[in-house]
């Protein structure tokens, strides 16, 4: 027995679960999970399953593909809990890093980190002691971040990466890498989006006197912090919080929401719906 | 086309989500929503659908049916947001009755409320404002709360009552009414259970210096305190409240957490599992 | 034995707090609460103490006086508890004025309404239930505008109102009104600022998919949606949810937070510190 | 300049705050934050300040010691920020110990860790990887046991240890130990407390069907579990979650509720009222 993922998405119309659960019927599968969602903004129909069978992977497709062809679907199917591979930019704060690779390490974060890239060597003590490789490409100039890029492309193809995370690197991706990493770079923005968009967001929301600090996981796209929202987290803040004191605090949420937007991408619970993201919980 | 919600339960095994979408399927319908639990504690398999379909009751029911047979299913069949036929039963305290009552009015949260029984008259100017019928009935004896419960029971019965919601009534149930009531009355208790049983919770609360209060709403069972928890809220406290003041802080734990039990009950969330609740949010 | 609130601001320098502890103790005072802050942002200190004391106002202040003037102090002395003058503006929406009014009456709120205004008909009844006067205005052109804020300015004089409420008015206020009114006009905007100022926050949230909705109490001045922020609280919602639940569910969000913000505000514990706001909690 | 902190108890009566205040000033002092509390359950005066001043110690203790006689109080001085001496105690899990550590290496968390004591192994890496000297010393049984616990005084007494913290350390300290180390040990358990107390709390909130699970920090005491409790926190679960997943999910508000505590312990902002603690956070 086998246990898949099944997603699925296309336009809405009848008869779509009970085409795909005809499929998985005759794959003599069982459903152990299954959650749907019919967008009314944009007429798409997402599925998400969570399959046991005893048949094959190819043995499986023969039964969906049909299904997808008549429905016009894009589906995806993987083994449920397959570390997904993983590689993440860093530069010199850790602390999204290490809640990162501690919950790989104990089990938690279905992901596998062939590399840490960064434009720092700060981190290097961290990956060693995760046993996770690290590399470090400075970047001062153009150039250099121009090689860091070329650096991550090859990385992406190398290792056959499904998911690059930005774990507090501080460099603004080029459009042309933003768009090749489209739907598979998860970026975590220091600030409860939309508001403090772009840098010292800590500063901005300091001065401005908020109640409430936070932080937003989303994904990467050639409009700067204004890509899918993946996860939100705030924590209460007062008068008496100093900048720094908003910036140690709301590393908390920077990590725990960073962390959770990559368990639910690698669990496959994530879907694109125009701008917003279908998330199944 | 209306809207249905479906919910069914039997026990987990292969094809029932095929099944019951091929009746759907029979019946025109599109499905609008799906949520499903397979129990692993007590090998049961919960489903709740919402529907679109042109045909009437009888004509879903004779598809739906010989589903529910052929698996030894219970099956129900509702149409979406109708309101739900509903008894509140209070004492002196209005949070709870006037948050319920404010909601219903505003149009946000599918219940009717032929009556609201007391044992107190203080809330029959708060029903009179919602323009809902108020009995008043004393209860000083065993003779009085005795006949205070034949008349509930009378209500229920008169009124075809679903669900009989306990919005701080400060009388204890006796069995044969719990008994009589089971999996259709609500109760909200003032304490995080099953921290602070029995009474004077926040007086337990402010002892034990705890820095959370909460409230739990549950369905009533002859087990007093003990029933399946339905829904559970809290809110942060310190050293410098006083026990009138948590109860006053925690009051508006106790409404939003009954009216959300009592919308999802409304809605048809809500299944049991032994001593747990499937909660379909 | 009388119980005051006394607070006090001035530029920060040594020994204040002993000369006010003095003053006190000649008053034959004694401190139940005391809290202070001193801001790096401006240089300003500010205190709030609650005092029991058995000589009259004219004693207490012949103590304090002195000490205001030598540290350039303002200060305010009030009876804790007395219910606050508080004018309340509306429109349709009724959550916000229901809330108040309930936990005015409850004794959870020190305030006392001497008139609810509104510039819709729709809340007649509830302020009637609630035995406030209420008066309504039509708002639909300029003149009746002018009308409207020419008649909040005069039941301000005539009831010497200290606080005025917008409970969901759906006027934005003349900058002349906003003036008269600086430092005691609160306003609910129904989004977490500064994300989504200006109309249909709720449409702009849900169309940006944010996975929390908020709601900001802030106090009213001519930079509209800009005013100091008092307080902030947040919901999760998901990719599920309509343009109207996220409006369904921000309400209780939008009451509870202003309700707490007026509390605040009648119990002295807010005070100004350039654009922001110290709450003393 | 340095800049004190300094906590003062005593029985409350009136001009304690005037007298403390006039011997900071009398050491040439500047208040920067204060903090009170007067316990009506206790009658105790509870009392935090953190001061500047350019005197030495013993000059700022002779002007704070005669106030401390006058009012029976007592008093505790020293330099803000101060690391902490603590002696961490663990057993397997690890999520307590790296939080603790990660924290204070990033300079979050004033404390310095001479030690890690366990009764497994495991955790010999991660303490090298901090640089904390790591000590192991099986408890398999009682003769072990009694070692083990000999050890730690030992411990405390050679680095002059000023808490303890059990990190998910999996045994029962002997009353001998709970009563040496009585106001400065630190436990976390894996419970909202009073609820599931002992063992397996995560199965006994499976079991119950709660709808959060929280973890609580308390200080250790001979009554188990009973100890007075300094923060808690929860998280919000449901139906679908396994034991194992409460238990995964809990461990994050089991790690930041006791670095929380370890922080207010260090910060001096903890003080006890019998079996209540205050926390001037």
């Amino acid at each position: 027995m086998q246990h898949w993922v099944l997603t699925l998405n296309c336009d809405d119309r009848s008869g779509i679960v009970h085409a795909v659960t005809a499929a998985i019927v005759a794959a003599a599968g069982n459903i152990a999970e299954l959650q749907q969602f019919s967008s009314t903004d944009t007429g798409r129909f997402f599925l998400r399953l969570e399959v046991d069978s005893p048949v094959t992977r190819g043995a499986l497709l023969a039964e969906l593909n049909p299904v997808a062809e008549r429905f016009g679907a894009d589906i995806t199917l993987d083994v449920a809990g397959r570390p997904l591979r993983t590689l993440v930019l860093a530069s010199k704060a850790e602390h999204c890093v290490n809640d990162l690779l501690f919950r790989q390490r104990a089990g938690h974060l279905p992901i596998e980190v062939p590399l840490v890239m960064a434009n720092h060597p700060t981190l290097a003590p961290l990956a060693e002691f995760y046993k996770v490789p690290f590399e470090h490409l400075a970047v001062t100039n153009q150039d250099e971040k121009a090689a860091f890029e070329r650096r991550v492309l090859e990385v992406v193809d190398e290792h056959d990466i499904e998911l690059v995370v930005l774990a507090r690197y501080m460099q603004i991706l080029s459009p042309e890498l933003c768009e090749a990493l489209e739907g598979r770079a998860i970026n975590i923005h220091h600030s409860f989006l939309p508001g403090f968009k772009g840098a010292n967001p800590y500063r901005q929301a300091h001065a401005r006197g908020v109640k409430l600090v936070g932080a937003t996981a989303h994904f990467v796209t050639t409009d700067l912090d204004e890509g899918p929202i993946i996860e939100q987290n705030v924590r209460r803040v007062d008068h008496a919080d100093s900048v720094a004191e908003l910036q140690s605090m709301g590393q908390d949420e920077e990590s725990r929401t960073l962390t959770q937007a990559v368990k639910w991408f690698a669990e496959h619970r994530i879907l694109l719906d125009g701008q917003r993201t279908i998330v199944f919980r």
